[in-house]
């Protein structure tokens, strides 16, 4: 699970760090390359709570990185003024993230193109239903060596069913493989137990990076997010890494009834167990040859666990058994305006497997979709777990 | 991991039963066999709560178990009366668990030689420092072929270091080799995430039961404990199950200084995983060959996540952050008598770490250990925790 590391030599130029690696006869591949120019696709509250990181590292490693880092800010007029204008002038987001400064470094750029003109590395981090839109309009407009990392929690359910892979795999279709198929380029992905809010306090935490071409990619996508408070594990097994991220939404919701229904840490601990149990069987089926030992990375049951006792998700479904009222309801009443990804995510993945007969080896995931979708009662999810697979 | 089925036959006589298996081709060792005795030794909380379910399901199936089971009391008085004549008359452990009703088939004993005689399956569930004594006494007292199960959870640090397999593992002894040494006979383990009172209350939950010998003895074992509420799953990796039903505890008072520091979710999320992890190191370093799979069950990350978020040994450690008090005072406010198991399986852990010279690589078990032992400040957990090996 270590990740390769690279020679640190903060201060020397980069002629005098390739001299230095040609001394020890060693030659680095970073060291000897231009600068990464960086992008960050958003600037909600998870990309500006990111975007304090990234600005940090990039100018922690200038031969590594080129200083300025774009951020492509939807612009939205706030308090009479404009997002941007305030990220630039006064280093804040005050919409997404109030209260938490920006790196001097984050520059906002309005215009989506330009934001991402010449970028070696693009970090995605809109909500998931932006991502073809956005993806689309940079068909052309970045380098062919350009690569990607998203930060996008959710998967897609491809309806049309183009493609044979996808085909395969009832549809299902993940945020890396949709940026990857526009776009051509090598995407990662950044996943861990993250909370916004407590990464943009500092607070000490970890993330996984699932990187297929760790070798190569894996030790500049590290030093790009790796700081003291925010821990970084790089791992191959991409998929894994990207599937927890979005199946943990619907686990933290059956979390959610669970507290709803007043059922203890005990029923809680087997619920939150039972998802991931369906979790890895889940990504086995779909993307065979997944590594168990991802699970146990932060994007696994770190993630889980926040997920499940501090997340959104599990606030909404709580409050949806408890109050009695509708899930768009209850979002509406908690998330100011935000939605909670877990019943979409539980609809795709019970459409994906309900056409590919599987959904009796998912109950839990099942009852979550029916339960969302008012088909089941919330009561009727512990029998639906009595006789799970993983008791036979 | 799924286990093996017994086929069920509530209402058959024990011939029928077995006319019906030849009929069919095939037999049981299970029904051809006289009905076994079952003994609970201990009755404390956690004892009374299992004894619900023993007594149910020991009269679910009379052709495997006979009927009565006696349940060993140390002998008190509660209120002035006798707490084992309260437990035979009034079907209620008024002291360990006041209003919960124990099935009639239950019965005190309080001699502890009279309560095991005869006896083919005795479950122990007392506190770790009765083990040895009560074993002792045991000695040639009991049918050879008995078998034992224990719901303890604790480890010892044989000083002594008496043994080469102790000595290989740097004192490490885990209490079912201690009841084994004693007694020779096999010793399987049931550990998961279990707090008492939710059992009890027959929430739904899990367990984990670990024995070695699982094709003989775990259909068994698993009809002996399985309900509609406590749903078992049996492995014969059964050293990691016991391991971490004792090492969760560590990690508990971990995520209790976390708490106490009020570090939020992730810092907490990421404690956690790297308690896990370790535990993974350790059980991997002490008895190599353990299965990984392990750790996904009920006593793996369940019983972690429940007892890191409603445990009593994480309790008392964010107490001991936010109060400024001894560990030994904490204890005495908040647990009623009890003692929390985490600092001392910690100094254990800690000192047999530190003789093989492994403490560098365990960061989290040993500065849990330093901060109870008062040799560390809570807030330097973090610190221990940036340059973790699993970050490298």
């Amino acid at each position: 699970m270590s990740s390769s590391r690279i020679p640190q030599c903060e201060n020397s130029s980069r002629l005098s760090l390739s001299s230095i690696f040609r001394y020890f006869g060693t030659t680095s591949t970073i060291a000897t390359m231009s600068p990464k120019k960086v992008t960050i696709i958003g600037s909600g509250n998870w990309g500006s709570a990111i975007a304090r990181i990234v600005g940090s590292t990039t100018k922690s490693f200038p031969d590594e990185f080129d200083p300025t880092v774009r951020m492509w800010v939807f612009e939205e007029i706030v308090n009479g003024e404009k997002l941007s204008e305030v990220i630039n002038n006064r280093h804040e987001n005050i919409k997404y993230l109030p209260g938490k400064v920006l790196p001097n470094n984050v520059v906002a750029v309005t215009d989506l193109v330009e934001s991402c003109e010449g970028s070696n590395v693009l970090v995605f981090v809109v909500p998931h239903q932006f991502v073809k839109g956005i993806c689309e309009k940079l068909v052309g407009k970045i380098p062919a060596d350009t690569q990607a990392i998203s930060l996008i929690k959710g998967i897609s359910f491809d309806k049309t069913n183009q493609g044979v892979s996808t085909e395969k795999r009832g549809g299902l279709k993940l945020i890396s493989e949709e940026i990857k198929e526009i776009l051509k380029i090598e995407v990662s992905v950044l996943m861990g137990a993250n909370l916004a809010p407590e990464v943009a306090n500092d607070n000490f935490c970890e993330a996984t990076i699932g990187c297929k071409r760790k070798a190569e990619d894996g030790p500049l996508l590290k030093k790009l997010f790796h700081t003291d408070n925010f821990r970084i594990n790089v791992v191959e097994d991409a998929h894994t890494v990207e599937l927890c991220g979005a199946l943990k939404n619907v686990v933290a919701c059956a979390a959610g009834f669970t507290d709803g229904l007043g059922y203890g840490d005990n029923t809680k601990a087997a619920v939150i167990r039972l998802g991931l149990m369906e979790t890895t069987k889940f990504v086995e089926h779909y993307y065979p040859g997944s590594n168990l030992q991802t699970f146990f990375e932060s994007c696994g049951i770190a993630d889980l666990i926040t997920t499940c006792y501090g997340g959104r998700n599990r606030k909404v479904c709580e409050a949806f058994v408890k109050t009695g009222k509708s899930m768009a309801e209850v979002e509406k009443e908690l998330l100011n305006g935000q939605s909670a990804q877990g019943p979409l995510t539980a609809e795709e993945v019970y459409l994906m497997m309900h056409k590919t007969g599987l959904d009796a080896k998912f109950p839990l995931f099942t009852a979550v979709h029916k339960i969302c979708a008012g088909e089941m009662k919330p009561a009727e999810l512990v029998d639906c777990l009595r006789n799970h697979p993983e008791h036979m």
